[in-house]
């Protein structure tokens, strides 16, 4: 008897541009992993749990390619700013009133908010990270998690994120990944970044942090050091091992080019590009050389949300408009980038972005039976254009059922949202000077 | 006693710029309009019915000031095509499927879509428009109503649409207004232009049609008659009374100063501009010419869903995005659009947009207590970031209850869904050169 046994749903397929969906069928799950895709009834009904999926749509869960989780606790704190003021006058003087235990309760706040949109797996970069890691225990979701660290904190602030790594590699069945997390090459320079590149090398992890988000950082790079932000990176070994790209959006086709040849992946979060006007690239100049592409939410200061069809949504239409052209970026490339292209920027193609046999267990599953979805003429499409974050029922992570019936099943909401209201006082101080960084550009 | 009194709501007020909220109100509705509006508990708790609000947020319905609204029959079904295929190969092929009862059928699944979401008013732009109007009787929503005609119809099908003016103008308690709906200048010539005009001034209603969606449209019609769209629009005679463009993309600094001097509303439907990539103007630019300008959802088959704060939150960060400024269009200019901007389009800002005494009562209760939407900080800020559709829990229009507690009142759902499925086979045939129209761009 397997552990869940999903029934009769319609199971969501990409390949390339393409996106197709295979009616009526099972999914069986053993442990973390889906053990059978079937026709529909023919896995029999016996299993730990049953879930009866008809008219459902299966997708692999949503991968969140970088985020700074516990942001959510300043949604709506930081609204109609410029990128300058967003940081020095904001965001780094309020994170400077943060506790371990407000990154907790933010932690889970955003994590319930990821289960509910269907997300499972989040690439996150933020501070106090074994609180992060703490609330992915228990939340159950998958976390890709860095400690974000800036050189002005100095060499034994780094050695902590470094502590944090050995601790938490691998954690939670497998479910934790740590990532070494300078913040960017415009707070951390060529010394810095090197020693973050070593302890990466040494402790078999990859480096995710911020690149090339505005043309200002990228020109402030070239006046520092003569190098773009990823030639940098690779002079200062840190393209040695895996690398993600938070953003990216002012590549040159070297920097491209040398992208391509290393093991670096981009996420991308236009929402947040659009509400700072910190504008985007166009991906499909990534995808057209072969480096790895995922949507990402960033942080709740900038995009307000942690939705990630929300996103897919606006690098498509972002893409057919800034391109010019409407046939490009079809649906199946969309979905494409939120599930395989996820899955490769954290260098889990093998485990994560399709919902195949072998693969881990996890699953979100969507209503298509409200009427802004209807008619079911293209699930794909309607799943792209028109479902909203809303519409997911169901949820497994490492296969454990995380959410049914928009249930959630390992978080308390209501604890976790009165823990966070208590914490608005204190949090909403700007001091004048008080921040944890300031942002030179 | 009152019809319906709201307690305990935090009600939403925009003016210019700045949107804030009153906490804790009662609203008592009585007949069609807001009786009163007062601190929460001061209004009692009797009527004939109470809505206890506490926590929920208070807005006017939305009002969607374009749409196509049965289009929702061809939700999903025309994806990644250039305009001129979307019309030709697609949209128009398709409408030549449809007869007044499959009208019927879709305009109810799109009103049961709108409702859900908070729109409680659309101005729609469609075929077999008796058949639109009889849905909105039975939704109980409020719609301004234009049957679209093109030249080559002929003058008997412009007269028809004269005759739909006469039998439903102000109809079911003044929900129902009626335009004129010649479709566009490049489907329709200067004389069939000035016909329309002359009628619309007979009949005293205004006229709803296409303008400058893209700059092809633009230069077209400068080919054939030397004039911007919006300057053969006046010369016709349609700019003698009350006019609704639809996108008008592409105005001259002419054009804007034309419409500024009549009386012209736009309607701004930014999903379809991206999804077609046909591009969309500055939106202050219309703004700084004090031009009215509303939100519009336009026609599922380009926007696939008809939700307005999904178009709000878009024409945002498009604004900031296109604009290079992030601190441009703040939130409270975003919600002035939605709410105030849309009832001066539809020359209602007398009754509509606002949740005042006197006004009348169409409004939508937002729930503010998920997670998404946590912390609570700046609930207006919430509402154009952060806030999903699927938050509306209540509406109202004209006095009456259309949803509580997200079930609707007036619209058998099973059966609309059911009723739209049984006609997807026969309306999804296209067949080479049977379309109702040709674009000619």
């Amino acid at each position: 008897m397997v552990d869940v046994l999903i029934r009769h749903c319609d199971v969501l397929r990409t390949e390339g541009e393409r996106a197709w969906v295979e009616t009526d069928q099972d999914i069986a799950v053993e442990g973390a992993r889906i053990q059978a895709v079937a026709a529909g009834g023919s896995l029999g009904a016996a299993a730990g749990e049953v879930i009866e999926a008809r008219g459902m749509l299966a997708i692999p869960g949503l991968i969140n390619t970088h985020a700074h989780v516990p942001m959510v606790l300043f949604r709506g704190l930081v609204e109609d700013v410029s990128v300058e003021s967003w940081f020095n006058d904001y965001v780094w003087p309020l994170e400077s009133n943060l506790t371990a235990e407000d990154v907790y309760w933010g932690a889970l706040l955003g994590m319930a908010e990821m289960i509910e949109s269907g997300v499972t797996c989040v690439a996150d970069h933020y501070f106090f990270m074994d609180e992060v890691a703490r609330a992915a225990v228990e939340s159950g979701m998958r976390a890709h998690l860095a400690w974000a660290v800036f050189e002005h904190q100095g060499e034994a602030q780094l050695e902590r994120t470094a502590a944090f790594i050995r601790e938490w590699q691998g954690a939670a069945d497998g479910r934790i990944v740590t990532w070494m997390g300078p913040h960017s090459p415009y707070t951390c320079g060529p010394d810095f970044l090197r020693l973050c590149a070593r302890r990466a090398a040494e402790l078999g992890v990859g480096v995710h942090l911020h690149v090339s988000e505005t043309q200002a950082q990228v020109d402030l790079c070239l006046r520092q050091y003569g190098l773009t932000p990823p030639a940098l990176l690779a002079e200062t070994g840190i393209l040695d091992g895996r690398a993600l790209f938070a953003h990216c959006c002012y590549p040159t086709d070297a920097d491209l080019e040398l992208m391509a040849a290393r093991r670096v992946g981009v996420g991308r979060a236009p929402k947040t590009y659009m509400k700072l006007s910190s504008g985007t690239a166009d991906v499909r100049r990534l995808l057209a050389h072969g480096i790895p592409v995922g949507i990402a939410t960033d942080g709740a200061t900038s995009s307000n949300s942690l939705d990630i069809l929300e996103q897919m949504r606006l690098l498509t239409l972002l893409e057919k408009y800034m391109g010019g052209d409407s046939t490009a970026f079809p649906v199946g490339q969309a979905l494409g980038l939120a599930f395989e292209g996820g899955a490769r920027v954290l260098g889990q193609e093998q485990d994560l972005g399709a919902l195949q046999v072998g693969k881990l267990a996890d699953i979100a599953l969507v209503r298509q039976d409200a009427v802004h979805v209807w008619p079911r003429y293209d699930p794909a499409a309607n799943l792209v254009y028109s479902s909203r974050a809303s519409d997911v029922d169901t949820v497994l992570c490492n296969g454990k059922v995380l959410m049914r019936g928009r249930e959630l099943r390992t978080i308390d909401k209501a604890r976790v949202m009165r823990e966070v209201a208590e914490r608005l006082g204190r949090l909403n101080q700007r001091v004048p000077g008080s921040r944890i960084a300031t942002y030179p550009v």
